[in-house]
């Protein structure tokens, strides 16, 4: 492990494009390795109800039914709990509230935090992992008094103990851990949003398991006087009524169900897929538990490119600090469509 | 006229609760004068489009589509144009991104700006109109280099000229125009998004002509080097599909002319309700051209308080600025429901 000190101010710095995002790599008729969206979704079930939500529209929104679900979701009190536009909102309230003296981000990761940090005009440290991407507290500097990590990482698919993320706080020090994967994880067994330890901060998100990327609808869990920081920094209204009418459905009990079954789906698919590339020789980051597998591939560029010839959009690792121009990170999808990128990847002498 | 220096830091200030807005006035089963949406809103033809977009949101938000619509239908660049999730995320982004020495709010006005600047640690000043609330620039501090105006203005609903506003920008000086309401007044003979002049930043919103307060859709007509700086403060995807698609589908010609239409059957109900409340004796800020009436009523919190009673909900006017406990601000609705209210009054002598 390494600990970069780069310049602040600009989201967008020498190394990488913190702004660029796997929306931008989905092009028309690809198919779609390259966002980490749920397919099908949103179900027709949810859909229908954000359908009658648009006769309620002339009203402003009223956060407080969805507030009360998520805290009853998480055993929290309402206090706990900020609605969001998306954990990207999140990010940026964060960035705004927070006067961190030294900032460390744990990377790879979304890159997000880095870029809010970095626009509210914060120097960011990296702390970069090595190859198989676990994280050692000890890595992070003693005197950071912000931390902020995925669980499980944005892309390199690593779920890490919840012990592990708990080591890292200590009085004076905000962990800001990003969970906007962890309901790919059948069980939760590693969020702290059940337990929020002190100092700990926990950002969750609708988008991907419930297929609402255009709705933007998250949350953050932390102890009622950052919340309410939080909230005197966010905009008035600032979550739609279609996206709290969502975020109380899926807090819901057959929702959750809903969720942890495909959860459960998708870690068969999931680690399929892995077990079929690491046969043919590629690097797969181990024990990758959110929807997507991170891969070093030689040339992860040039086998892009020809993938995107064949109809088939994955994600490129090199705009992550800590990967680079041998990574991609790679959807898992259905069985049929990840055998068929299989196929294609065949094609490529891969 | 007179300017008042208030401490800053605090949104929730001694005086007034600049947090207190119409739709804290609406109860359960009231007849709503508080809010100032237009009734039957969103109509149907839209509320279609909405619904079909439901289907689209497994897909991250594109606001090209949009910005590019906004920035035809007001003859701007798409580089002058920033959309927000409404009208009250573009005055967080201004507190955020400008760094006034001094900056003026010209009162009454819609408070948000004013609690915006507040939440970012900026002192503000305040400019406090006469009873007719007609503006002078010459009453704002020359050296103000922030000045916030709304026109028309909520919740006196006076036009201020054009050439009134214009007069205001000078170098070195941001304008902001509130033209929340703008698309209440036929023509819009007196809208800055045409001309833009130097330095002033207008702000617009689709909440009230198209009822989506709920959805929270709204723009900034800026010049291009300060949109670049507001995009840069924005959350990452921060308008939704949804708003997105209201926004697109409210700018085109029909969607327009409707609009115009509208403006034009409120300007004979509102005129109307104008009429009888002054014959009545009450005062009622003359020349009106936004959606609602401002009115002069002795012990104003008493007759709201009374009118709750009989099921009819007006704004409290206390909570402006430069207004106080003896005004009251009414929507104006259609005859009958006008009438009722009208009816409403005069068993309580008024």
């Amino acid at each position: 492990m390494r600990t970069d000190s780069t310049r602040t101010g600009s989201t967008r710095i020498e190394d990488v494009d913190l702004r660029h995002h796997g929306d931008a790599e989905v092009g028309s008729g690809l198919v779609d390795f390259a966002v980490n969206v749920r397919p099908g979704t949103p179900p027709e079930w949810l859909a229908e109800r954000l359908r009658a939500s648009v006769t309620d529209l002339a009203a402003y929104p009223d956060p407080r039914p969805a507030r009360r679900a998520v805290a009853r979701r998480h055993g929290r009190a309402v206090e706990e709990v900020l609605l969001t536009s998306g954990a990207a909102e999140a990010f940026v309230l964060l960035a705004r509230v927070l006067r961190p003296r030294r900032a460390a981000i744990v990377h790879p990761q979304f890159t997000e935090p880095e870029a809010a940090l970095r626009a509210a005009g914060h120097a960011v440290e990296r702390v970069i992992l090595g190859k198989d991407f676990t994280l050692d507290p000890a890595a992070v500097p003693r005197d950071a008094d912000l931390v902020v990590v995925g669980n499980p990482t944005n892309p390199t698919s690593v779920l890490h103990p919840a012990e592990t993320i708990t080591a890292l706080a200590r009085p004076g020090r905000t962990v800001v851990v990003d969970e906007a994967f962890m309901d790919c994880v059948p069980g939760e067994p590693e969020t702290l949003a059940g337990t929020l330890p002190p100092g700990v901060v926990v950002i969750r998100s609708l988008t991907k398991t419930w297929g609402l990327a255009g709705l933007r609808a998250g949350y953050v869990l932390a102890e009622p006087a950052l919340i309410e920081r939080l909230a005197e920094a966010q905009p008035l209204w600032a979550v739609s009524t279609p996206a709290l009418v969502a975020m109380q459905a899926c807090c819901e009990p057959s929702a959750l169900a809903e969720a942890e079954q495909w959860a459960a789906h998708l870690a068969v698919e999931r680690d399929r897929l892995a077990g079929e590339l690491s046969a043919r020789g590629l690097y797969v980051v181990p024990r990758a538990r959110a929807s997507f597998l991170c891969l070093n591939v030689p040339d992860a560029l040039g086998v892009r490119a020809l993938l995107r010839e064949r109809g088939y959009a994955v994600r490129r690792g090199d705009t992550f600090p800590g990967l680079g121009p041998d990574w991609l990170r790679v959807a898992a999808r259905d069985r049929a469509t990840n055998d068929a990128l299989l196929e294609a990847l065949g094609e490529l002498g891969i």
